[in-house]
C-alpha cells in the first residue's frame, strides 16, 4: 500500500492528498470544496474535541450553540469585518422548492423568497454579539465565557482537504469582560490553551506571537496565533486568539453597568481552531510508509497481531492476547487485536503501519514458549523483543517515548529550518533554496509586507512574543527595525 | 422566580415555553424558527450525547462526518423522499456578496449564482448514499455502520423551543448492509438503544412498534418508532428507526459483489433522535415549582449550600463541604459549592429548585457540631436530616432512588392516561376529555387514519409491536380488525 503514491521529496503535496486518500482520513464530495472526513479521520478529531474541551471547560467555560444563519445585515454592522467575511459565503434566498411543471424534478419556488437573504456562518461574532446584547446589562452578567463546537462556511475556491475547504468543523470561543486587561488575559490564556494542546498532544512546536495588521483578523484589534512549522518547509497557522476590543459591543451596542454604576461597552475576545489541525498532524509527523500519529491522539495506540499455524496455536496465543489487551486498557491505553484469517501476518503489518498506529505487538508460539513479544514502534520503525512479563507497563512507558521523540523530532527539525536574513538576497535565497522560518528586519508597515508577499510569497507568519529588542533595518526598504519578525511561506 | 409563570393546568403551553425561557435551557434567536441554545440547555444535550454515543460505539458504530450541502438533484432521485423532505428547506443559490453600489452594506453579488442550488440537509441520507456507493463494492465491506452528530434544517412555519424548530441539532445513523434481515435486526437494535436511552437515562417510559403506511419515514419499507407520553396527556415521538429497503440504494446504485459473486443491491437502515429529546425530558417531569431532572442526565447532581454568620463559621463549613465534595466526585457525582455572600440562602434554595438540581444539601454550624447535614430532594420537595457518616453513599443511593423515581411516576401516569375505546364517541369523549393514550381498532386503510385525524387531530402514534391478536371493528368504520393501535394528540 505505502508503495503507489509519492515520497515527500518527490512530490510533498500529492504525497499528502493520496496519503489522506489512502489511509482513509477523508475525501472530496460530491459538493464543490466540501470534504466527507470518514470514520478513520473523524475518530482523530474526536480526540482532539475531547482534550481541547476538557482544557476550554478547566479554565471556566462552557458550551452552547447559536444558530447557522446570520441575517445579511448583521455583517455590515462592524465595519472592517464585512470587508473580511461578508464577501464568500453561502448565501440562502429561498425557503421552499416545489415539483418542476415540467415533470423535471424539483426547482426554486420563487415564491418562497426569503425578505432578508440568510449567510451560512463564516464565524459567529455578529450573531453571538446581537444574543450577548439581552444576556448582559450589569457587570455581575460578566465574565461571559462560551464556546461553541460547530460547522462554518467560506466558499474557497481552492480547497485541500483538511487545510482548505468550504465547509470545515471548528470552534469558536466568544468571551465578554468588563474590563481590557481581563479581555487581554483571556485572548493570551486560550493562546497559551492552544499551544499547550498542540505541542502536547499533536506533539508540533509552536512559535506564539501576534499578526501584524495585515494578517490580523477582520474586526480585531490583536491577533495572536501560534505557527507551526511542516516537514516542507511551508509554516501553517495552528490556532488564532483575538483580542476584539469593543468593536463589536460598539456595533452591536452591548454596554453593561458597571460597579461605578456607569454605562460602558463590553470588552471581546474569540478565538478557534479547526479540523485543519488534522491536516497539520498529518504534515508534521507522517512519512513516506504512511501515517505517523502521536500516541496521545491515535484512535489505536496499540494492535496485536497474533502468528500461527494452527487453531490451537491461535487459542494458546488469544488467551495470553486478552489478558494483556484488558491490562491495557485499564491503563486507558487503545488496543486493537486482530486475529482475523482473512489476511496474512504481513498485510497487517502493512496496513497498521500505514494507518500510524504507534506501537505493534506481534505474539507467535514460540513467543508464548519463551515468555516474549515481538514490539515495533512507528515513529523509528525499530523492532526489540520485551519479555512479558509487566508488559502493560513496558508498553505505556513505550507510547510516552513515542510522544516525546515525535516533538523531540519536529523541535530539531524546526530548529534547523529556521534561519537567519540580514540581506534581500540571502531573504530569497533563504525562502527559495531551504525554507523554513526566517527571521528578519521589517519596517513596520503594511505596504512594506504587501510588497515582500508580493515579491517573494512569504508572509510575516508572527511578531514573536519573545522577540528580544535588536536593532537591524528592514530587509526590503532598509528602514530601521527593532526587532526580528518571522517570515515563511504558508499553507 | 416559580411565581410569576402560569402553572400547568393554567397553561400547559405557556409554562413549558416560559420554564424553557426561565431556566435559561433556550431562546428565540434574532433568526426566525432558530433557537440558541444557551449553556445550561447545552450542558443536557452533552450529557445525552456522551450516553447515546457510548451506546452507538458499543453496538459497534463509528462516527463520520458528511457534508451540510446536497445538491438539489439528489433529492429527485429517491421518489417519496423528494415528496417529504425536498420542499421547505433552505436554499443556497449564490456564494459572494459584494458591496451595495449605493453604499447600503452588502448585496447578493449575481455573478455568483450557483448552476445548481445546495439544500441545507434536513437528514443526510441523499449525500451518504451517493457516498457510499464509492465505498461499496464487495460484501466485505459490508455492513457499513456509520453514525453522524450533526445540525439539520427543516423550514418550519409554526416553532416551538426544542420541540420544533427551523435548525435543530441532533445524530443520524446510516447503515449499509448485505442482506434484509441483517438490515431488519439492525433497525430493531437501535430501536432497542433509543428505548433503553429514554427509559433509563430520561427516566421516560416508551411504547414500542412500528408507524402506519401515513406516518412512515419519507423513502422508508418500515418506520419503527417509541412514543412517550407528556404531562398534558400529549404524545411525543422521541425517536425513530427507519428500515429504508433497497430504496436508497436503487436511487443512488450502490451495488456489491455478494459471496456467491452476484451483484445485489444493498439494505439500508437510518435512525436518529435530536434537541426534541431535551423538550421531552422537561414536559415528561417538571412541575409548577420549575425544571426537574434525572439524575442521569442533570449537569449538577448535588448543589451544597452552607448556612453561616460569621467567617469562622463558614471556614469550618467549608472545610468539611469540600471533604464530602472530593468524595462524592471521586464516585462520578458532579457537585456544586455555592458559597456565594452575594445571595443568601433562601434565593439559592428556589434557584436551584428552578433548575432542577436533584439533591440539595443544606450545613450549618448546628449540623457541624451534630454531625448531620439537611439533605432535600427535589422529586418529591421532601426533606430530611442525615448523619454525615457514609454521607456520600447515602446520596450516592439518593440519586438512584431519585432516577427510579421519577420513571415510576411517568410510568403510573401513563397507565392512568392510557384507556380502550370501543365505540367512536367513546374514542372522541377520551381524546377531549382525558387525554393520553387510546388504544383502538383500525381497519388498517390510509383513508380512515386520514378521517380520523380529520375528525379528531388524533393520529396512530404506533403499532405496538407487542400488541395481542384481538378480532374487534375499527372505531370509525366498523369494518373488520385484528389488533388495537394507539391513537393520541400529539407534538
Amino acid at each position: 500500500m505505502a508503495k503507489d503514491f509519492p515520497t515527500r521529496v518527490e512530490n510533498y503535496a500529492q504525497w499528502y492528498n493520496d496519503l489522506v486518500i489512502k489511509a482513509d482520513l477523508a475525501e472530496n464530495s460530491a459538493v464543490r470544496g466540501c470534504m466527507v472526513i470518514k470514520p478513520n479521520g473523524y475518530a482523530i478529531w474526536e480526540k482532539m474535541q475531547a482534550a481541547l474541551d476538557k482544557m476550554f471547560k478547566d479554565t471556566g467555560h462552557v458550551n452552547a450553540y447559536f444558530p447557522i444563519f446570520i441575517p445579511k445585515s448583521f455583517f455590515s454592522k462592524e465595519a472592517s469585518h464585512v470587508e473580511g467575511f461578508a464577501k464568500e459565503c453561502a448565501v440562502v434566498t429561498h425557503y421552499r422548492l416545489k415539483n418542476d411543471p415540467n415533470g423535471k424534478g424539483v426547482i426554486v419556488d420563487e415564491d418562497a423568497k426569503l425578505e432578508e437573504e440568510l449567510i451560512i456562518r463564516p464565524t459567529s461574532e455578529t450573531i453571538i454579539w446581537d444574543t450577548y446584547r439581552k444576556w448582559i446589562q450589569s457587570y455581575r452578567d460578566l465574565p461571559l465565557l462560551i464556546n461553541q463546537w460547530a460547522n462554518v462556511v467560506r466558499w474557497e475556491m481552492r480547497t485541500r482537504l483538511f487545510l482548505r475547504t468550504a465547509e470545515f468543523l471548528w470552534q469558536e470561543g466568544h468571551t465578554a469582560h468588563a474590563t481590557a486587561e481581563e479581555a487581554i488575559a483571556e485572548t493570551e490564556q486560550m493562546l497559551n490553551v492552544y499551544a499547550d494542546f498542540v505541542e502536547n498532544y499533536m506533539a508540533v512546536p509552536v512559535l506564539k506571537g501576534v499578526k501584524s495588521p495585515n494578517e490580523r483578523f477582520a474586526g480585531a484589534i490583536e491577533t495572536y496565533c501560534i505557527e507551526a512549522l511542516m516537514q516542507d518547509g511551508k509554516a501553517l497557522q495552528a490556532g488564532t486568539s483575538h483580542f476584539l476590543g469593543q468593536n463589536f459591543a460598539k456595533a452591536f451596542e452591548v454596554q453593561f453597568l458597571s460597579k461605578e454604576n456607569k454605562l460602558e461597552y463590553v470588552w471581546a475576545t474569540s478565538w478557534g481552531v479547526s479540523t485543519r489541525l488534522i491536516g497539520a498532524l498529518i504534515m508534521a509527523h507522517s512519512d513516506d510508509n504512511g501515517l505517523v500519529l502521536p500516541p496521545k491522539l491515535a484512535p489505536t495506540q496499540v494492535v496485536i497481531i497474533p502468528i500461527y499455524k494452527t487453531d490451537d496455536q491461535l487459542a494458546a496465543i488469544s488467551e495470553k492476547v486478552n489478558e494483556i489487551k484488558k491490562n491495557l486498557e485499564a491503563k486507558g491505553i487503545s488496543v486493537k487485536y486482530d486475529s482475523r484469517d482473512t489476511y496474512k501476518p504481513g498485510w497487517k503489518f502493512n496496513e497498521y503501519e500505514f494507518k500510524g498506529v504507534p506501537v505493534r505487538l506481534v505474539i507467535g508460539p514460540r513467543d508464548l514458549e519463551n515468555g516474549t513479544v515481538e514490539v515495533s514502534r512507528r515513529d523509528t520503525l525499530e523492532k526489540a523483543t520485551y519479555q512479558l512479563s509487566d508488559i502493560e507497563t513496558k508498553v505505556e512507558h513505550l507510547l510516552q517515548s513515542i510522544q516525546e521523540n515525535l516533538f523531540q523530532k519536529a523541535l530539531d527539525f524546526r530548529e534547523s529550518n529556521t534561519s537567519k536574513a540580514d540581506t534581500w538576497d540571502e531573504f530569497v535565497d533563504l525562502l527559495d533554496n531551504k525554507g523554513g522560518f526566517v527571521l528578519a528586519h521589517w519596517d513596520g508597515t503594511p505596504e512594506t509586507e504587501q510588497e515582500i508577499k508580493e515579491k517573494t510569497k512569504a508572509t510575516i507568519r508572527c511578531i514573536p512574543l519573545d522577540a528580544k529588542p535588536e536593532d537591524g533595518k528592514c530587509i526590503l526598504t532598509g528602514n530601521p527595525s527593532s526587532k526580528r519578525v518571522v517570515f515563511a511561506r504558508a499553507y
